[in-house]
C-alpha cells in the first residue's frame, strides 16, 4: 500500500460538465448516442454541496490489479495500479467487526465523488463504518499498460475495460482490504450510483461473500435488450415538463418544426445561430435539437432541490413575452437554465474522461437501447440497433455484444427470478429522473427492496445531505438506514450463532 | 444448428482409465499433483451400468461459442464449435413450459457422459424433462483453434480454457435452447458430478436467470485455500480402509517402509519389480508407491456397489497366507483388485484428454491442495503450495492463480455467506468417497441442501439406477427428486401468479 497524504481534487464544474455531454451529440453518425450520455455520473451544481468530510481524513493507496480476471494468458498477469481512497476516523474496529462502506466508482476519475457521494460520509458515525472509495478501471489514476495513450489506444488493449472486469477488481480490493485489517467479519455495504449503482447491484448479486448488501441508487439495470421500453427515457423527461407547466411543454413541443423551418429556407443557419447565439455557426439545425434535447433530458435526471432545473427552463420559456417568437421563449429557456454566458450553441469544449471511457463501455457491453417514441414534446427519433452497432464496429474495429449485459446479470423477469434468490439490495430511484423507469421499482423479496420518491431525481439520495433537503429526501435516506441497519443486525446475529456453534 | 444423427460414442475402459490416471504421478516433479486426479470424472466399471438410453434418441448439435465472454479484443470474438447433445423424447414442450434437465459436463469429452449419468434419462419421465448434455470447452468435440494441437500449444491459446468461461458457455447455450424452442419459461436444473457438480452449483449461484437449481454430485467446492484442511482426502481413505478392515489397514499402514527398506537395498527395485509383476522394471520406490496410493485412492473414492472395491482389495490383502510376506500380501490386493494381468505397476498407457486438459486446469485454477498428513495409513507427504506453483509456472509459463476460485466463487464461511443468499442448491455426497471432505454436507438455508449417505462414493447418486441398488441409495435419489419438484412447484406457482399480475 502507497500512502498518499494528499490527493488532487479535480473539479467539474457543471457548466463544463454539461457542455462537454451536449458536444458529444454533434456527431452526424451517431445520432442515437447522445441519448446515452445522461447517465453520466452525478454533477456538481453547487459548491455547497460538498460535504463535509475533510479531505484530510482520506488516505489514497494503490492496489496491483490483476489485467484480467478471466484469462490465464501471460499477458493477462500484468497488473495496473487502481487507486482507492479510505477514511478510517469514523470505524469501530477489525475486533469489533464493524463495517465498511464501499462506494463503486464509475464512468469517471474518482476524485469529484469523494465528497459528493455524501451517503458515506454521511453514515459513517451512525454505523461506525470504514469508509472506501474504489476507482473504475480505465479512469482517473486507475489506468492499465501505463498510460491513457496505451490503454485507448484500439480494441486490443481496450478489452479488459467492462464491467464484469472492474466488479472483480473492486471484489478483489474489497477482500484485500478486509486481510490487511484482519477485519475478516466485517460486513461491507457497496454503494454506486447510475452505472456504478448496477455495479453494486451486481457485485451483490455474483459476490455474496464480499458484500453483505447493496444500495444501488438510479441504477437502471432493466434498461437492456428490450426489457425496458426504448422510449421510457424521453417518456419520462416529456411529463416531467408537462408537470412543471403545460405551456412550457406545448412550447418545446412546438419548437422543433420551426427550428425545421428556418434551417430549411436560405441563411437558416444563420438565423438560428443568432438566436441562440451560438459560440460558432451552426453546420447543421440537429447539432442546435441534439443540445437542445440534452438540455431537457439533462434538466429533468437531475431535476433536484433546491433549484429544480425544469421549472428553471421553463420558467425562463414561460417567463418571456407572450408575443415573442417560440424560438426566443425557447432561447429565454435556455438563458435561464445556463445563465450569463457570452455564447450559448456549441461552446469550445474538451472531450472529458467519461466521454471517452463511457462512449468504448455503450459500444462494447452497455448498449441501452434509448429512442425517442411518438407521443412526447421531441421529434421520434427510434434506437436502430442494427445502425448502432454498425456506427460503433466502425470506430473500434469490434462490434458491441448487446445481449451480454442481461445474458451475464439477467434483467428479463426479475421478479420471478430474484424472488426467491439473493438478498439485501435496495433500488432508490427518484422517478422524475428519466432513468429510473429503467429501475426496479417494486420490492422483489423481503430484502431486495424498491426504495422511491415521485419528487426524486437522479442519484439524489446518496448526495450529501443538506439543510434544505425537503422531507420526502430526508425520508428516503432514512428508509435505506434502517433497511442497512437491518441487514447488519441480521449479519451479526447470524454470526454470533455460528461463532457460538461447537 | 447441424443435426448429426450418430455421434461416437468412446468408452473409456475402466483399467485403462485408472492406469492412465496413475500414470500422471510417475514424473518426479509432480509428487504432489496424483492426488488430486481421483477427481476426474466418472469411471465405467461395469458394461452393464449403461443406461437404458437408445443412443437413437439422442441428437447432437454445435454452438458458434464466443472464445472469451469477459474481453472485447478482436480476438475474443472468435468461435469454436461446442458440442451438445439433446433428447427431446420425453419432453412436455414449450407450451407446457416443461423443465429442462441439463448436464454440465466436466473434465472429459463428452461421450462417455451421455449415458453413465443416468439421472437425467431416469428422470426424463417423471419430470417430463427435456435432456441436454454439454460438452466442456477444451474437451471431446469443443476445441477452440481448429485443433487440440493449436489449443493446447501453450498459456496463450489455453488461458481461455478455465471455469468462468466454460459457466458462460454454459449459460449462453441454455438460453439459446430456450429461445429456439421458444421454452422462454421452462425451469432448468443443472446437473454435475465432481468438477462438473461445481460447475453447476455456481452456475446456479452466478447465472440465477439461467438456471432454477442445481444437482451438484460430490462437488468439494470447499477443497480450495485452507478451507478443509489438506489431508482430509488421505484421512477419509484411511478410514474406509480401516472400516473395512483392521488388519487390513495395517498391513497397508506397514508396507511403506517395507517398500523403502527393500528399495535401498542392492538390486532393491529389481526385487520389488518382480514381486509387483511391473511391466517396466521400477526406477523408483515411488513410482510403485504413487501406483498403490493412487490405487487405494480410487478404490475408497469409488467404492459403491455392487463390487466395493475397497472391500475388494482388503479382501485381497486380508485373504493371502497369514505366513506370506507383507508385500505379497499387498500384491494379492493388487491382483483382488486389477484382475488377472500379463503386469500390473507401470502399464503402457497413453495420456487421455482429461489428464492432458485437468492437468491444466488444477495449474491455473483449480488448485485444490491436497497433501498426506499424519495419522494416516500413508507416508506423510504434505502439499507444498510454492513447490505447486513452480511447477505449474515451469511447465506452462504461467502460475496458478491458487485463490481466484474463492474469490470469484466463495467458499469461505459460507453458511454464514449463503445462509441468506440464494436458493434451489443439492449438494449430494457420500461419505465414503474423500472428496465428500471438501463438500457441503449441511444443510445451509430451506433450499441449500446437503444430501449425504454414509456409504455412498462419489458421483453415486447420479449413475444408472439399478436393480441391485441399496435402499439408502434408492432413498438419496428419492429425497433429490422430491426436493426439485418441490423447486419446480414453487417455480410454476410463482409464475403463475406473476403471469396473472395485471
Amino acid at each position: 500500500m502507497n500512502y498518499s497524504p494528499k490527493f488532487p481534487v479535480q473539479w467539474l464544474p457543471f457548466m463544463v460538465m454539461v457542455l462537454s455531454i451536449l458536444l458529444t451529440g454533434i456527431s452526424a453518425g451517431w445520432t442515437d448516442i447522445p441519448r446515452l450520455s445522461p447517465t453520466r455520473g452525478v454533477i456538481i451544481e453547487h459548491p455547497d454541496f460538498l460535504s463535509s468530510a475533510t479531505v484530510s481524513d482520506l488516505r489514497t493507496f494503490y492496489y496491483p490489479q490483476t489485467l484480467d480476471h478471466f484469462n490465464y494468458q501471460p499477458q493477462s498477469y500484468a497488473t495496473f495500479q487502481q487507486r482507492y481512497v479510505m477514511n478510517f476516523k469514523y470505524w469501530g474496529g477489525a475486533k469489533k467487526s464493524a463495517p465498511v462502506l464501499a462506494y463503486l466508482g464509475a464512468e469517471g476519475p474518482l476524485d469529484g465523488d469523494l465528497t459528493v457521494i455524501g451517503f458515506l460520509n454521511d453514515n459513517a458515525v451512525r454505523f461506525n463504518a470504514l469508509l472506501v472509495y474504489i476507482e473504475h478501471r480505465y479512469y482517473g489514476k486507475s489506468i492499465p499498460f501505463g498510460s491513457r495513450e496505451e490503454a485507448f489506444k484500439n480494441a486490443s488493449t481496450l478489452g479488459y475495460f467492462n464491467s464484469a472486469q472492474a466488479i472483480a477488481d473492486y471484489a478483489e480490493i474489497i477482500m484485500h482490504i478486509k486481510n490487511k485489517l484482519r477485519a475478516f467479519y466485517s460486513p461491507v455495504i457497496v454503494v454506486g450510483g447510475s452505472y456504478g449503482g448496477m455495479l453494486a447491484s451486481w457485485l451483490r448479486l455474483k459476490y455474496p461473500h464480499v458484500a453483505l448488501g447493496a444500495l444501488a441508487s438510479s441504477a437502471p439495470i432493466l434498461y437492456f435488450d428490450k426489457i425496458t421500453p426504448r422510449g421510457a427515457y424521453f417518456s419520462v423527461v416529456t411529463k416531467d415538463f408537462r408537470e412543471a407547466s403545460e405551456t412550457c411543454y406545448q412550447t418545446i413541443r412546438n419548437s422543433w418544426s420551426v427550428i425545421d423551418r428556418i434551417a430549411s429556407q436560405p441563411n437558416g443557419l444563420s438565423t438560428l445561430s443568432m438566436i441562440f447565439k451560438t459560440c460558432k455557426p451552426l453546420k447543421s439545425s440537429s447539432e442546435l435539437k441534439n443540445e437542445l434535447e440534452n438540455m431537457y433530458a439533462v434538466a429533468a435526471q437531475y431535476d433536484r432541490p433546491p433549484r429544480y432545473p425544469v421549472t428553471v427552463v421553463c420558467g425562463g420559456i414561460d417567463g418571456a413575452n407572450e408575443k415573442q417568437d417560440i424560438l426566443d421563449k425557447i432561447f429565454a429557456g435556455v438563458v435561464a437554465y445556463k445563465g450569463n454566458c457570452s455564447c450559448y450553441i456549441n461552446p469550445p469544449t474538451n472531450k472529458s474522461e467519461t466521454d471517452v471511457g463511457w462512449r468504448w463501455q455503450t459500444c462494447s457491453e452497455m448498449v441501452i437501447p434509448i429512442g425517442i417514441g411518438k407521443r412526447t414534446m421531441f421529434q421520434p427519433e427510434p434506437f436502430n440497433l442494427n445502425n448502432f452497432l454498425q456506427e460503433c464496429k466502425s470506430l473500434y474495429g469490434v462490434p458491441p455484444r448487446p445481449h451480454w449485459v442481461t445474458s451475464y446479470y439477467g434483467g428479463h423477469n426479475i421478479e420471478l427470478v430474484l424472488h426467491r434468490f439473493g438478498s439485501n439490495i435496495i433500488f432508490s430511484n427518484g422517478l422524475r429522473d428519466p432513468y429510473s423507469r429503467g429501475g426496479v421499482l417494486e420490492n422483489i423479496s423481503e430484502s431486495i427492496l424498491a426504495v422511491h420518491t415521485v419528487n426524486g431525481s437522479h442519484c439524489l439520495d446518496i448526495l450529501p445531505e443538506m439543510e434544505s433537503d425537503p422531507e420526502w429526501l430526508v425520508k428516503q435516506r432514512e428508509t435505506e438506514v434502517k433497511i442497512i441497519k437491518g441487514w447488519m443486525a441480521q449479519y451479526y446475529a447470524d454470526l454470533k450463532a455460528i461463532q457460538i456453534k461447537p
